[in-house]
């Protein structure tokens, strides 16, 4: 709570440097912040504010600024638009590529044309080398500020590129060794710099072994192998074994918060990312999943239908439609979740199709025969009919071990055929998982109808 | 796929070393690998072929392996019970602290002690330090193997400082600089170190606004500062300002991917962590949430029942139950999911108790109005009855309002009296929307009874 009050307190000392026009204590005490901290303390004023801290402040100091500011669309836009178009762009050019890259994806083609012709040649070419790699890869996630040198050289002059590379580079502590053809051969770390004498040639010190990512790679292997490794920065070589750039471990953590979130949605049927303070904006967004599924279930409801006649002379079976569909629905969900997991998990040897849908059909008989006994038990006691117990205890087990075949086989259909099985979401299955219970429910009951009533 | 084949070929060759008893040749090649890969090595060979490697590599050289290691309790039991134990002892202890002490504690109480009895007293001082952190605090996943130093000397002697203490530190591109009381006031990364003079002194350059976490800090909260701040490591400190260890950002990795799992198993109703490949196992672990929810169930068909002569007189009001708790149902996980995210967004001012919950309800009556128009219609056609279509409506209606009232309000409720509110699961809203679904559903249908039929 203190260390709160300190930055507000700090905050609004600010405020007041940038409203008596003091530009030396303004740039004295602004950039006395974090840089994460200026982000904070720049959305916190207003425009006109900010528009003094744009004379203040140069493009590059409000670039490293930018370079942890995550923005929508919309304001992102109104900062840049607050800026000359000609500081605006030169503040984009000083950012590392790949945060300007992610910026200029959200702002569109035309926003980010107008730019682009505002800079440099070379720092168009260093975007435009970023702009064309496809979502989701290794290209879309890497930057090209990196520190790389040849091999024949001793420490010390490796330490002399350092220094000299130091301000440009989004990581220091990863240097890759490349040869004539920008071939990446090798990799040796800042710490192993530092314990080597600088008289040992790089060449005996690298590692020759490199980890290393495809260009073309998926970001979620990628974001798999740092787990795995434990690495802060990873090379991107291309096809050739160039290399094209490096991702950086915070890079890494954004792209697992945005599976998890996936993920998560996916599972609740609704994107949970899209937070919105209006109800009539967030029931747009959750209205096309609630409708489709009104109409997957219509077809359960025209099911039960066929049955109207079952039902009228045995009301009875009206009581159990919801247990067995809510019990089976939820058995479902959990295997959908264990399957999805699974697929996540990328674990080729333990994902064999049939190991999973096999395993969670077994899963359902034991679950549905545990579940079902304890129903069996429940009615026979509670309305005191034996034959009624039976049926009810034998469809919620065969409802549960449909469930659990659908739960596992439509995530594993769905990744087989080249999709997201983390979109066969919860509420689809519990469902679909509605109409095969009632199926299952109703063919029963009419089988045993003579002897339970 | 050509890399797995070589490494595939490395390790066939390493196995052949090994058992061809040729030291240097094994030693050569399997210190060659990458960490991570020799603990793939090590996990994939037999347990004779593993009680070769305990003689022919150091404590040491075992224990930067299984710094990386991820296993379960019984095959870590396993592997420790192979070694002898004054060389399982020494290779705990030569692992990084908070790693060790991971391995311990998931060891339990009767196995750390006889371990700890072989160290020394130095090793079982700084273990003992982290044994006693409680689960989930930054405290929980530090580790004391960082760099400090004073402030009053220079670039060149904390340069050598940092040389000599290399081998030792998890990480050395943050150094702490501490007072004679060990309190922390300041930080230099070596990236600073790097890029300037040698004669500077460390007092002059050093950021004295440093960010730090407090040892009992939820490792939650220690995430989103690395998430904020894009840090490579955190200094973790008592209440004294003293400086206690750091946490390193691949140990947040593992917060994240914890806090995702835990998230996703809440709302499927099942630990999708403890994966089996056993059905029985996988069942023992499901039932316990299905059954409890079955007795929840047993509340709605018990109300279902007080309705059955209703039932019997207008058997149609059963082929709309699964529909109306169905729909219910999604619409209510939809607002779980909305609702649990927002508060693990810890953003103070958006999650606002009333604010969460009015906004879930708007939204369902947004959601509920448009949902319950489209049932109207649809069974107004179906059916030829637009009596009971504006029954199934309204009822729809108020069944998805209420669902999402639920589904807010009991995560925020859990929020406030101190539990994870993404235990409140998918499963379990479902189930309880199921019990109001049907209460609303019943009273509308008595009410307009008259009319329909």
């Amino acid at each position: 709570m203190d260390e709160l009050q300190e930055l507000d307190s700090r905050f609004a000392q600010i405020r007041k440097e940038l409203a008596d026009n003091d530009l030396t204590k303004f740039r004295e005490s602004f950039l006395d912040l974090h840089i994460y901290e200026q982000g904070q303390f720049y959305q916190s004023i207003t425009e006109e504010e900010r528009a003094l801290m744009y004379s203040y402040l140069s493009p590059k100091e409000l670039a490293d600024m930018f370079d942890l500011i995550e923005e929508d669309k919309e304001t992102l836009k109104e900062y840049l638009s607050e800026m000359r178009p000609s500081y605006a762009a030169q503040m984009l050019a000083s950012m590392y590529t790949d945060n300007a890259v992610d910026f200029l994806n959200l702002l569109g083609k035309k926003e980010t044309n107008k730019y682009l012709s505002l800079m440099s040649n070379e720092d168009v070419a260093e975007i435009r080398e970023l702009l064309h790699y496809e979502d989701d890869t290794a290209g879309s996630i890497m930057t090209t500020e990196y520190v790389s040198i040849v091999a024949n050289q001793t420490v010390r002059s490796a330490m002399y590129v350092l220094k000299n590379e130091a301000d440009m580079a989004e990581t220091i502590y990863y240097i890759y060794v490349i040869n004539q053809e920008e071939q990446l051969v090798g990799v040796i770390s800042l710490r192993d710099l530092i314990v080597n004498e600088d008289d040992t040639l790089i060449s005996e010190i690298m590692s020759e072994r490199v980890i290393a990512v495809h260009v073309g790679d998926d970001q979620v292997d990628v974001a798999q192998t740092f787990r795995d490794y434990d690495f802060l920065a990873l090379p991107v070589i291309d096809y050739d074994d160039r290399l094209l750039g490096i991702v950086t471990v915070d890079d890494i953590i954004d792209v697992i918060d945005e599976e998890a979130t996936s993920d998560y949605s996916g599972l609740a049927g609704v994107n949970v990312e899209e937070v919105s303070e209006n109800p009539v904006k967030a029931a747009t967004r959750r209205l096309p999943w609630l409708i489709t599924l009104l109409f997957l279930g219509m077809a359960t409801a025209t099911l039960i239908s066929k049955y109207e006649v079952l039902v009228s002379e045995a009301s009875i079976l009206a009581v159990f439609i919801s247990l067995i569909t809510g019990t089976a629905g939820n058995a479902g969900t959990q295997s959908l979740a264990v399957a999805v997991r699974r697929l996540a998990m990328n674990d080729d040897k333990k994902n064999n199709f049939l190991t999973i849908v096999v395993g969670e059909v077994l899963t359902g008989l034991v679950t549905g025969a545990i579940t079902g006994i304890t129903i069996f038990l429940i009615v026979t006691v509670w309305k005191g009919n034996p034959t009624l117990g039976f049926v009810i205890g034998i469809a919620m087990m065969a409802a549960i071990t449909v469930a659990n075949l659908a739960g596992s086989l439509i995530p594993m259909l769905m990744d087989r055929l080249g999709f997201d099985p983390a979109v066969a979401s919860g509420p689809f299955i519990t469902t679909l998982s509605d109409l095969t219970s009632v199926l299952i429910y109703f063919n029963i009951a009419s089988l045993f109808m003579s002897h339970f009533m």
